[in-house]
């Protein structure tokens, strides 16, 4: 069915565990899980700050900086200078672009960038608006536990309603995300070392043994479709049990459309996957978080239902994906022939190294290197774009959600009012004893239960159409959020590019570093605008498709009420 | 024109004044315009007291309850038992039906008779819920004063909202309306005279000038209709001014459409004409109040074109009616040739006796009596449908009052607000750089200019069809609320007769007496009933004509709706 061969991975089986290694003057960094309040306010690593650690990372020891983590009683070693670049700025729009975040902060002494570069991470590290939310605690050997804790202890039909409203504010949205950055370390382990600087600046880097090749459409550079494409069908939901009954789950039948084949999963699977894709692919492409995990009511009907609509979506978009689709990951998920086979693939997944900005040492762009100028210039544009959709797209989910509780709530409310009113007049009417007039009564009483068929359609309409342009603007909100990470490595690698005259000139790298750290500056960028142009072409697609959903849907519904209400007129008699 | 000959009255010039003849041993009655605050509380005139004081009047001589009367300070007389038949009871239905009202008190001790029953006259005369509210100081010689002082400071397009408000409580709309209950004194003469038991009890009535006639139809008793009817066209509203341009006022227009002749009123004019019909027929016809007044704004557009609108109704109203269109005040106020034939006509219609229970001494019915128990159940069948109706009304306007407020304010916004979001992101789309999509980007402009567009039609809306349902609907609150007074007159004469056993057992009165009771009360009867069939049959026509206006306007608003989204729908490109 693919187009392009994988090549397998070497498997060593290794169950995770939460150890990890680290050799001496091994620079690595490791997200912070415990958040000081208010860190994440206002502190940016500036360029300057950036930039000082970068040329202490190349021109001194790091033991000093790694005696200067042991002295804090916490797993931080933040020391990297690179690590800024990989794990990205904020992730919150709303603290600014993405450059304004590498704004300078002339005040910060050398001594204080540690604190500084820590809060930096900590706050941005994964900072998507809907990253994973999961427990610290959740590791491998409690692979079989159930993850989904109790998070949301009121659950609505509205999945958006609970997000947009933990997202009213800027800060107490940083805050809520950087709460739930208990990321498990040993999943992250491409994320947490310093990718950048291997990527950017290995002399040769090694034979990918996966490829992803972008090559020049009409469009510009593109991701390689494949020639036939899938879906997978998530269906039939059944409640699982084990531990004698003790804990219970849901588990849902996935069918891919090419192979027919089915496989069961929880969604701590779909979990587990979206992590995988996201240290993977997480830099390049855009994963949108999975629907929230939810505990109260997790088995009610509609929250099933919502659930696995939102577990479709999220599927159908990874399938459309030409790279995520494709990927050896991906594939597993959807394809393993037994509980062996997926223990196998999913131990493999975990060991894979080609994760964090290595991603983009598997890809070969058929086309000359781009220059710096025009890489910034295609960045900085993402970055407008993305930020301006991202405020366009919560613009328009505040705006759905309020109209979404009009009508279903006051507005219902009212026709059915209206409805009675006419009702209990006809009611009155009928009792005056005057001759002739059960004709006019009746047609009120008609006009009345029109008026309260008109409340029923009211208050039913939004599933049929507002839900859609809702639900896609969701998972875009998702897509968007995932945009500053990505743009921050992109400008992390063009700053590193900008720096580098200097380190040639000081005999730090070598003119051939420098021209591999353009070429490779290159390589991201053409997947940047690989990624945009599948982006804007689902975009278009997906936008197209709901408004004109919509529209309809909405033409429709005013239609049906018309219709009504012409009906109820022709009972009334001529006089 | 008319069918029905018109006797004229004797006219004797007597310029107004505020003073009061009052002959030795003559029973009167004055409203009493200083209430007590809280004393219309809870405090009826019970059937027991009121019977006492029957009795009272009848037994004793009434020089003692007049010397009670002297101690007072206050110009309240108020022993007269009949008063309480001529006021009616509270005209306020929340705080009970007409039955109810009349609920015995057993714990009134005689001797506490005067107060309760001055307070319930307070509360109740002339109760209409929209009932004349000018100031007490306006007399015949302030004629050229304006009398629209400032009651009004807010003023409103809707001037039901007003309304609305200030009677959202039973209480204090008890208490807004007596507060407004300063009659000018000579402008009630026969309301404030014992007219019931000059109606009942007098031997032989005399031979009235003008004649009522009702006949027996189809549906009942009801009014002649007079062949050719004709409607007055109020229009053409100028600005006035006098004294120098010191006082200005707004005069209108009146042309009758069978004369074609036209005459000029200003509001207070129209006020003077509303007295004049609620004194001569308000115990038997609804005279609804005029629109409110108002000081503040009054020279702006909207509300001349609001209270012209109201004004025109209102006439219409009256046009319509069979014996108030047909009355020599009604028809002097229409065709008054110049300003001295308008002042003698308006003298002689305030010298006017028919009023208050004596117009159906000039009500002859072609049909035999009625026996008692007859009269009895059609006035509870009218008190009962009227209460009924009247509340079902207010529910109406509550609803339609909510409606309109939601149609206006946050619906239309809400609709601008995707409008906005739509256009927002479709400029945020223009700006991709991706080819191809300008198609789309022109469609979800037009698509937020259309929900715009559509924010208007919901906003304009309501002018276009509840505005007549809220004024049809106003009208009748109008009507209803001059029931109470009515039913109680009915009432009244009905407990009148039920005693009159009693007193002829007693000699009080002879049989012949109560044969003349039982007669004239039969007479009241066909007057209700023709009256109700009157109601019925313009309530039956504007309910009928103003919903299916409703229903009309509503169907084409939404197909108006669907038809543009369609137009947007259609703009989208087909992928």
């Amino acid at each position: 069915m693919a187009t392009k061969a994988r090549v397998m991975y070497d498997f060593a089986a290794e169950p995770g565990n939460n150890e990890l290694t680290v050799s001496e003057g091994e620079i690595i960094t490791i997200t912070n899980p415990i958040i000081t309040e208010g860190a994440q306010d206002g502190i940016s690593c500036g360029n300057s700050l950036a930039d000082q650690a970068f040329f202490d990372s190349l021109s001194s020891n790091t033991a000093q900086t790694n005696s200067a983590a042991k002295s804090s009683n916490q797993a931080s070693i933040a020391n990297d200078p690179w690590s800024s670049w990989n794990v990205g700025k904020s992730g919150n729009w709303d603290n600014g672009s993405a450059v304004d975040s590498w704004a300078v902060k002339p005040e910060s002494a050398p001594g204080q960038r540690n604190s500084a570069s820590n809060n930096w991470e900590a706050a941005g590290a994964f900072g998507h608006p809907q990253a994973y939310q999961g427990p610290a605690a959740a590791d491998d050997d409690d692979w079989d536990d159930d993850w989904d804790d109790p998070k949301s202890t009121s659950p609505s039909y509205l999945g958006y309603k609970e997000t947009e409203a933990s997202e009213a504010g800027g800060v107490q949205r940083g805050n809520s995300r950087a709460a739930a950055m208990k990321l498990p370390l040993n999943k992250f382990p491409g994320f947490a070392k310093p990718g950048m600087e291997q990527y950017l600046l290995a002399k040769q880097l090694a034979k990918p043994k996966e490829k992803i090749p972008i090559i020049i459409g009409d469009y510009g550079p593109m991701w390689v479709y494949p020639t036939s494409t899938f879906d997978c069908v998530v269906a039939d939901p059944k409640k699982g049990s084990k531990m004698y009954g003790l804990k219970s789950y849901i588990e849902y039948q996935l069918t891919c459309t090419n192979t027919n084949r089915s496989v069961n999963h929880r969604y701590k699977h779909f979990d587990w996957l979206y992590e995988r894709l996201l240290v993977k692919f997480g830099l390049a492409i855009p994963i949108p978080s999975l629907p929230d995990k939810q505990v109260t009511g997790r088995f009610e009907e509609e929250f099933i239902k919502m659930r696995m609509e939102r577990l479709q979506a999220w599927m159908t978009r990874m399938c459309r994906h030409p790279v995520v689709s494709e990927s050896e990951v991906f594939q597993q998920f959807l394809n393993f022939r037994d509980e062996k086979e997926w223990k196998t693939g999913k131990r493999k997944a975990e060991k894979d190294e080609t994760v964090g900005v290595m991603i983009f040492s598997t890809m070969e762009p058929e086309a000359p290197d781009l220059d710096m100028v025009e890489i910034e210039q295609k960045c900085d544009a993402v970055g407008r774009f993305t930020k301006a959709m991202d405020d366009g797209v919560k613009e328009l989910l505040t705006v759905g959600q309020e109209h979404w509780k009009r009508c279903t709530g006051p507005l219902p409310k009212e026709y059915q009012k209206i409805g009675k009113a006419l009702q209990s007049l006809a009611l009155v009417f009928s009792t005056s004893g005057y001759q002739g007039e059960s004709d006019l009564n009746g047609a009120i009483t008609e006009a009345g239960k029109t008026y309260e068929e008109i409340a029923s359609l009211v208050a039913d309409q939004p599933k049929k159409d507002l839900h859609f342009l809702m639900e896609t603007n969701h998972e875009y909100k998702g897509f968007l959020g995932c945009f500053p990470d990505i743009i921050a490595a992109h400008k992390g690698a063009i700053e590193r590019v900008k720096e580098s005259d200097k380190l040639v000139a000081t005999s730090k790298i070598t003119p051939q570093d420098k021209q591999n750290m353009v070429k490779r500056v290159s390589t991201m960028a053409y997947a940047l605008q690989a990624e945009m142009n599948h982006f804007h072409s689902n975009r278009i697609y997906d936008y197209n498709s709901v408004i004109r959903l919509y529209l309809e849907q909405q033409a429709q519904f005013y239609e049906t009420i018309a219709q009504k209400l012409r009906q109820a007129l022709s009972r009334f008699p001529v006089m």
